[in-house]
């Protein structure tokens, strides 16, 4: 498998998973409906686990462009390679959150809150203001990358045997700093399902709320670069 | 001990573990009653783990004839030998099953909702839908099974060491993608217990749904046998 | 450490915190209070990681008479021993306990409901029924020593490496089938605490409820033994 | 990294963390509020993950003057570094807990009540009384240590590979023993943040309750001795 079909299968994983706990939680008639804070955590980290286990020895399972930057930023992946990854990252994100969204068709057309069919699949703040939603995912960003250089100790990205201790630190997050923002720290987990929510025909859907979606692009790529350069100062 | 015997305990433990979590779940008076998503799903995933780490060393602990299919599609196991192996993980289901009844014999007993004591045993959609169910089957065992490649390379099947990984997969598509149809996403897991509920003496209960049962046959064969495929052009 | 020594500690261990999660979920103002069943199996299983882990490598970490009875039927337990580990078992299990109710001492005097606070000792059944209380002791004890022997593949006992799989077994049963009677599936781990309940000061106490204690010793051996029988078989 | 600024970095992330998950479940319109036992627990266990991952092979991954103190008392740490690792300890919680305040600014904002408020920075007791808030604190921090003197194995402290087992063990205290008191069963993770809710300008605060803040760092003291000298009589 070649890497930009390894980082587009292994974010379609991610999001399909991802996105599927937050529908699971959030729309009618679910079976998981209101499961709770835990079951959103542990969904991503599980999506996260299987993304990198499955693609890990194709691509390094970097599965955001935040993870990209950083290993560019810290010299352990080549520049030229970025953009590159970065679309398939975006494109993955893309197919798995239209396939969830094909997994719980039915739940999307009984659901009548349009803010719950937009949060399945981009986030949003729980008290808008960009100056703290900004801070919040540079904080999360910032210790997720930090916890990736020193937890996976990458070469030019993640093996399988990372997959469960990145997986874990993703959970960390999720339960200890997702409370403001819903933790993006992925500008393609955001930026990916954001287009399909903008293009998919939902009934009732309220508009994709550009206007917040350049905080979980730019928060997440300066808590990444921030951790790389913390990083190489202290190596 | 023998592959058969093997697939046949391997499944009976996946089934008494995983009907009973249900059970715990959803009967009256249980010490679990509402314990919610997270128990069903923790539970389901360690009904796994405690299946294919007893058996793996001695049949590959499929534990599910969408396994033993799309490794038979892939190549990695005898054809021959798949009529064997389905028969073995139905009489196990079932056995396990009855074994979880027999547990829980008087709740059964006390709950008077039919629809409740049916969903112990087998799955039934959130909303009932034989195409959309169909495909949300189809998705879940599609991501199962490619996890399954990728993550526990299997030849002939799984061993101990793949047991946590698989697990954790199958935790991963609990949380996220069975929300609208109860992830079925192997055959025998919901035949077998329908069969069971359709013989025992469960006073009260209401018809075993037959009308539904194919859809958690064919859509996890038809997900199974995609992912081989999608899995052999990649490789 | 010895043997004995080792037995004790890693008993005493297992119930200062199996007791301790039950007291955090159902005393007066405990700020885990109604943490639900999440708690109460994540408890013991980890409960149960930390006593195996602990002193594994002295005794084989038995840490239930249970265990210790599966092992010497097996032929893999000198039977001139078994005394000696139900013994230490049996102290190390009260000893747990006192030290439980003395972290908890404020809670269980401001506890009004006798039930709960013998709950916190020892098991009691959701509908009283001595055979099927029994029954539902000897499938759940049946499973985990089965699953002992095929995943610890245990010689004299247990080592530090088998804690993770073990616990996630105990937490497999407790999940799926503990609803019935609260999984003692260990008989010291039932006897010792209820011993304590009996002798300990406990303002308000209700009687330790002698009449049910013989299901949650006797149940649990005749699973053992059923299950070494049939480890026997197959191997 | 030195052993200070690993110290320092190890015990900023376990604050940020920590202190983060009681914020997101206590906190005014946290995405995460209302998460419940689970969440705290799970979220505390993930936080002592990712500081002793990360870490662990510049400093041990003390993170506690507990274990710091306990691993001097047991002979196996210089007590002349014994200071350094205090400082280092007690400023990396600090900067955690205010990073943490940071991240959920408008949350602290927005909440009216000043208890929730300093719940989240540190502990305080459910049933207020020095005596049994201390014993609980001693019985919560001796099998702290002891686990890590048992399952740890440390020389100078932890590597990368204890981070899973220490992380479990810590989730079974919280879990089982943290009811009473709020586990705080290291005086760094109280301290530093009691000491950054005093000084941090945060709208409608109480006190900081210096009244109760001797226990959380006395009783962790006397359990962390305790423990080693056990130890050191069993070997």
């Amino acid at each position: 498998m070649s890497p930009f079909l390894a980082e587009f299968l292994g974010t379609a994983l991610l999001i399909v998973l991802g996105n599927g706990v937050v529908a699971n939680v959030l729309l009618t008639k679910s079976k998981g409906q209101n499961g709770g804070w835990i079951v959103i955590t542990f969904g991503w980290a599980m999506a996260v686990f299987v993304g990198v286990y499955s693609v890990g020895s194709f691509s390094g399972a970097h599965l955001s462009p935040a993870v990209t930057l950083a290993l560019a930023v810290a010299g352990k992946f080549a520049w030229e390679q970025v953009p590159l990854y970065f679309l398939a990252q975006l494109l993955g994100a893309m197919t798995g959150s239209i396939t969830m969204w094909l997994a719980y068709k039915q739940h999307f057309d009984q659901t009548t809150d349009a803010d719950l069919k937009m949060a399945v699949f981009c986030t949003s703040p729980a008290i808008r203001n960009p100056f703290y939603n900004l801070l919040t995912e540079i904080i999360g960003t910032f210790v997720l990358i930090l916890g990736v250089f020193y937890i996976a100790k990458p070469g030019v990205g993640l093996g399988a045997l990372d997959a469960l201790p990145v997986a874990l630190l993703v959970l960390a997050i999720g339960l200890s700093l997702g409370g403001p923002t819903g933790y993006a720290i992925n500008p393609a987990r955001d930026l990916g399902p954001r287009l399909a929510h903008f293009i998919l025909p939902i009934p009732g859907k309220r508009d994709s709320d550009w206007a917040y979606s350049w905080v979980p692009i730019v928060g997440p790529f300066i808590g990444a670069a921030l951790a790389a350069l913390v990083f190489m100062q202290l190596s």
